[in-house]
């Protein structure tokens, strides 16, 4: 199943995905299964949010061995975490917004993106597995001057719009054993096995829920093996095959609308 | 005003605070100012729960003064953010559980935070005073050895428990112009000038705003002058004149009830 969600009539309504519309539901999946269909509005044209604004909004970064390489970076021992901000989630076909004051590489990260669909803590790594309710796409969008620059990462990865999200989670996939696809303007720029992870997202999890509860809704993301620049006037596709296309256009600040 | 979150009747439910009972609140004043109060409950015996749950929880550190002279770091020169993560909050009276793992010092930091009240982007000084709702207490509660062993702070300050926050939010303060208190089990442990920052909270707004919409209930916690260890059997009181007294028992992790 495909879950989405699009802004209908004003506000955010849960949805279900199917070829040519999307069924409008009258509560979200992640918080019970009785949900009601309680319209139809057609696929093309929907106005596309996050999927899911998470409680908590976990990222992992150097978990690609070959990305380690390529940054010359020791593969880590154990799996450890770190946060993203939900003022920069944006939607499937909502503008990546390159702020006029970044200058040098703006790029792309293509992320796999586990989304929690039950409270856990002290997960097995089997309760792990169960606990995700699907998967979706992430675009880990980073100025890395900024990056280099600041303590955090706070505006390097967490400006509005830096987090692409999108477009549905797909609950009915065996996401490692995917391909991850990032194109732009159509080219394809990098393309690596979504699974080939040191640590993968239930090990993550267990390793989490040792210490913290997790809550439905919760999001974590994969990391990306190689990015690629960006710039206004891109369009950026994060494909990861059985799950779905993430589709962003890249603005200039000033130039947004 | 004073304005709280209880639990009542197995929900969390909007109060307003006065010297001997909570008036229970239709709705979030966070978001409309038409609320009704629908109910009364007693304070004494009140099941506080952290006085918002945060769209994007920001964090300071290394904003104090004496604090970074301590240390022996240098001055920031300009107003950088963290995050910290929801499930780690806890209210007023409820206990910081210390992971039965964890060795080395483990610590109090009490901290003021700010509550935004507005959607605001780019804002000037005048308008990130405007969009302060009000102000609490925070206790920002790390475990040193794992904040020194770690490549991030998701353990160190963001195991559950490890953010109380409370007990309400006062809306009629000047809370740069308090003084900041931090108690274990009655005796003062750290005494400081609330307001003694290097960049105060509405700097930070204007730095964050810059490339960041914040929104209505988000939390800026503003770091700590001072802070002192804590053990299972202690209680933590951090208290903001003006404001109010954030009170925790500490318990060891398998004796929590």
């Amino acid at each position: 199943m495909r879950y989405a969600r699009i802004s209908a009539g004003g506000r955010a309504v849960w949805g279900r995905v199917g070829e040519l519309d999307i069924e409008l539901l009258s509560g979200s999946p992640l918080e019970t299964p009785d949900v009601d269909v309680i319209g139809t509005v057609p696929r093309e044209g929907a106005d596309w949010l996050p999927p899911v604004v998470p409680p908590v909004f976990y990222a992992v970064g150097l978990n690609y061995p070959r990305h380690l390489a390529h940054v010359g970076m020791p593969v880590p021992e154990r799996p450890e975490v770190g946060y993203r901000a939900n003022n920069a989630l944006t939607g499937h076909r909502s503008p990546i917004v390159k702020p006029a004051e970044v200058t040098g590489r703006f790029e792309a990260e293509p992320e796999l993106v586990a989304v929690i669909g039950r409270t856990l803590r002290h997960a097995t790594h089997g309760e792990a597995r169960d606990a995700v309710f699907g998967w979706t796409v992430g675009n880990d969008v980073s100025a890395r001057t900024w990056q280099h620059q600041d303590r955090t990462f706070w505006r390097s990865k967490n400006s509005d719009t830096f987090k692409p999200m999108g477009p549905w989670i797909e609950t009915d996939v065996d996401a490692l054993m995917q391909t991850t696809t990032l194109r732009v303007n159509g080219e394809t720029r990098a393309e690596f096995a979504t699974g080939d992870m040191v640590f993968d997202p239930f090990d993550y999890i267990v390793e989490i829920t040792k210490h913290i509860t997790m809550h439905p809704g919760d999001v974590l993301w994969m990391g990306a093996e190689s990015v690629c620049p960006i710039e206004p006037g891109d369009t950026v596709d994060v494909e990861i095959a059985g799950i779905g296309v993430l589709s962003n256009p890249v603005l200039l600040e000033g130039n947004e609308s």
